[in-house]
């Protein structure tokens, strides 16, 4: 039943370092999308690759017949860096399978899922000769920056990618074996702060008591980003938020996911956050403001008694229908410029945003998709929304117009983004004939 | 006048990347102890290195002889990190000369100033054959790091090392040309920070919201430290300050330094301190509760939407008398424990301390230092208190029972900590000569 061809492929696919962040992995990203070509065309798929002024986009098509339906299948070959490697317990690109699961970075995210499609597609064509829609499978290198390059493609090639619906295998399942239909998505809105103060590293015990420590003034700017409860202070910051409707409040509460899952899988000794929702509410439809990254003065070993001049803190902030990342970042600028300690001054660079994301699950192809998951996974599909961002969904709907299918296979416990990032073997399967049963339901 | 070869004994002495600090650098801190304890023989006294569990202590002596006084001379051959290296403009430890000035890291702190009473003994013996007093030279290797093991080779050697009185060079002038007697320092109190979250980095979509960041908890907790003003919350911090004396408030209201020198020499664009005190009391008479450093969360270039699973700290607090280091630890640990997020711990390791020092500037003693200054400069000597910390002075005055004369030579721009450290060559020389002065002053 298991084509082990399937998985050779999953592992040497994994083997690619495409870090897109980085600039030193350049050239493993461009190997990547040469690899995942020449696999489309393996597969029985035409396949080109379209450089942009960042990493390339791979897109295979099959031979498109009037009058079917049009399918784009959206993925990622690029990965998040691995740091910090010491956690690893296997080196990230050296792929290891262990109690049916295979650890390596973007196994989840989204090499697995994404090769999922493109296998489901090639045993289609294998076996049938066709296809019974048109398929365009596009697979993109930059997701993980947030995509720079993806909207002026899409603008580009609006027609060749005109298309009826969208699919998208890059969020998750509530539990092993229930088939979930992600409707909604956080947006996201990034922003790098530097705070300067002196113009070079300070003695601390000659100056101390007299000028404002830039570490200690970023600490403070940052504080003043929540209130002790969670709940951001940013004026205005809740104010185009959407509330929550009832029926999801009631789907979400029924849901088998609850606040000690949470607690097992993060390690947490307690949970926290705003007051009056629940966990699922917080992290799939409530914004947040986090501190991704933060650093000043003396990294080594031991103690340096220094003032530094500058610090940095890296901000990321989850957005909520119908909040609006631009506004949300000049928001926060002015807040921060608001709370500076005398002698100091900011810098803000507006990193990567987008909007959130809602469809209505009951559509058409809401149906159908629910459809596929239903026969898959042989229980009633969970309908949530998803903490993550794809700030693309939102960029397809302007662009193209469709609606975008979010049916993840990653699992609670798959570390995406973190170290020993892994992906079930069994849902690498599963997505296969996921696959199959979606291109299915949609001819039907 | 100015001997050439005292100039090169100071480059070859300032070549030694002796970075206590950082074990990477260990038979570097070894290799500048011989290279010292050669040149104090070949200057005419007796000399012998002590291992100590950590770095080498130094000593030199002459032949003792009864009914004269005994002056110890301390200083420390060991130096900061030279990090961010990026910012010097020649490399550290390649001594570099330029307008008169000496850039190297430990050049004025404290390599250049302990060198100059070498040499200013040495000139003594060469032209009198012996020295009007019983010396011993005291330098070791350790006082970056808080001279962890200078306390118990004091009380090792407690009759070896007794005597009247103490003379250090590792301290301020006011200014250029300007004799000072530093008569009072800060202590000093360190502590690490480490602030645990979740057991692993976690994804910022996921699970923002319904987490605590440890990041932004390790800021909220240092924000808790001052309010607006800088003063500092911790309850208790100030219950044993003694207050500045009356004397002291005129004496540095009429020294020619003010807050714009202040502000040239940090580049700052605005001092911020504790209301109701000047520039010189907030930095000589005022405690403190700074951050030497921050970090936590994603590092590099670009962005990783990441919740890390902990973060550090590092601080360290400037004391006043009568503030006892290790009361200050536990005051700001509790404090810091009462200021956690949920779901947060921290786990706060104690670094090195020391009391603050406080002499009578009119004491005997007090009285040859300052006939000294004011021969070798030829105006009356400055009378000040220092920002930063020298332990070790206030365990003389502990095990040896010696008050300790600071008789410093470093510049407000000299760059001691931070990058482009540097020393007046004038200074250097001067040194020499106050050295001889104050041996014979305190032979009289």
């Amino acid at each position: 039943m298991m084509n082990e061809e399937h998985l050779k492929d999953l592992i040497t696919y994994l083997k690619f370092p495409s870090i897109s962040t980085d600039s030193s992995y350049s050239n493993d990203v461009k190997d990547c999308a040469e690899w995942l070509t020449n696999k489309m065309i393996d597969k029985g798929l035409e396949s080109q690759i379209y450089e942009t002024p960042g990493h390339p986009i791979v897109v295979g098509k099959n031979k498109h017949r009037e009058g079917l339906p049009t399918v784009m299948i959206y993925g990622h070959y690029d990965v998040q860096p691995a740091d910090p490697l010491d956690l690893w317990e296997s080196p990230p690109f050296e792929p290891r399978i262990d109690e049916g699961k295979i650890y390596a970075r973007g196994s989840t995210d989204n090499k697995g899922q994404n090769l999922a499609h493109l296998l489901g597609l090639g045993e289609i064509i294998n076996e049938e000769g066709e296809l019974p829609v048109n398929v365009i499978l596009l697979v993109e290198g930059e997701e993980e920056i947030g995509s720079p390059n993806l909207g002026p493609f899409l603008e580009k090639y609006r027609d060749e990618l005109s298309c009826d619906v969208i699919a998208v295998s890059d969020t998750g399942m509530i539990g092993p074996g229930i088939g979930t239909f992600t409707y909604g998505l956080r947006g996201i809105a990034c922003m790098e702060v530097t705070l300067h103060g002196p113009s070079t590293d300070l003695h601390s015990g000659v100056f101390g008591g007299s000028i404002a420590n830039p570490s200690t003034a970023i600490a403070r700017i940052i504080s003043s980003l929540h209130d002790s409860d969670g709940k951001i202070q940013v004026p205005g910051f809740y104010d185009d938020v959407r509330e929550i409707q009832e029926w999801e409040r009631d789907a979400w509460a029924s849901l088998p996911v609850n606040e000690a899952e949470t607690l097992e899988l993060t390690g947490s000794s307690e949970l926290f956050g705003e007051k009056g929702f629940t966990d699922a509410e917080r992290r799939w439809a409530r914004p947040t403001a986090e501190l991704n990254g933060i650093g000043g003065g003396y990294q080594g070993e031991g103690s340096k008694t220094v003032i530094p001049s500058k610090s940095f803190a890296k901000l990321s902030f989850r957005l909520v229908p119908d909040q609006d990342p631009e506004k949300i970042l000049k928001l926060v600028q002015e807040h921060l410029e608001s709370h500076l300690t005398p002698g100091t001054r900011i810098e803000c660079e507006f990193g990567h945003s987008g909007k959130a994301y809602l469809m209505d699950p009951q559509s058409d192809y809401g149906k159908a998709a629910q459809n596929a998951l239903r026969e898959t996974f042989g229980c009633e599909p969970a309908l949530i929304r998803e903490g993550g961002s794809i700030p693309i969904v939102q960029t397809f709907k302007d662009v193209l117009g469709a609606d975008t299918l979010l049916l993840g296979l990653a699992l609670p416990d798959c570390q995406i983004h973190a170290p020993n990032e892994n992906f079930l073997i069994k849902n690498f399967y599963d997505g296969i004939r996921l696959n199959r049963l979606l291109i299915k339901e949609i001819s039907n």
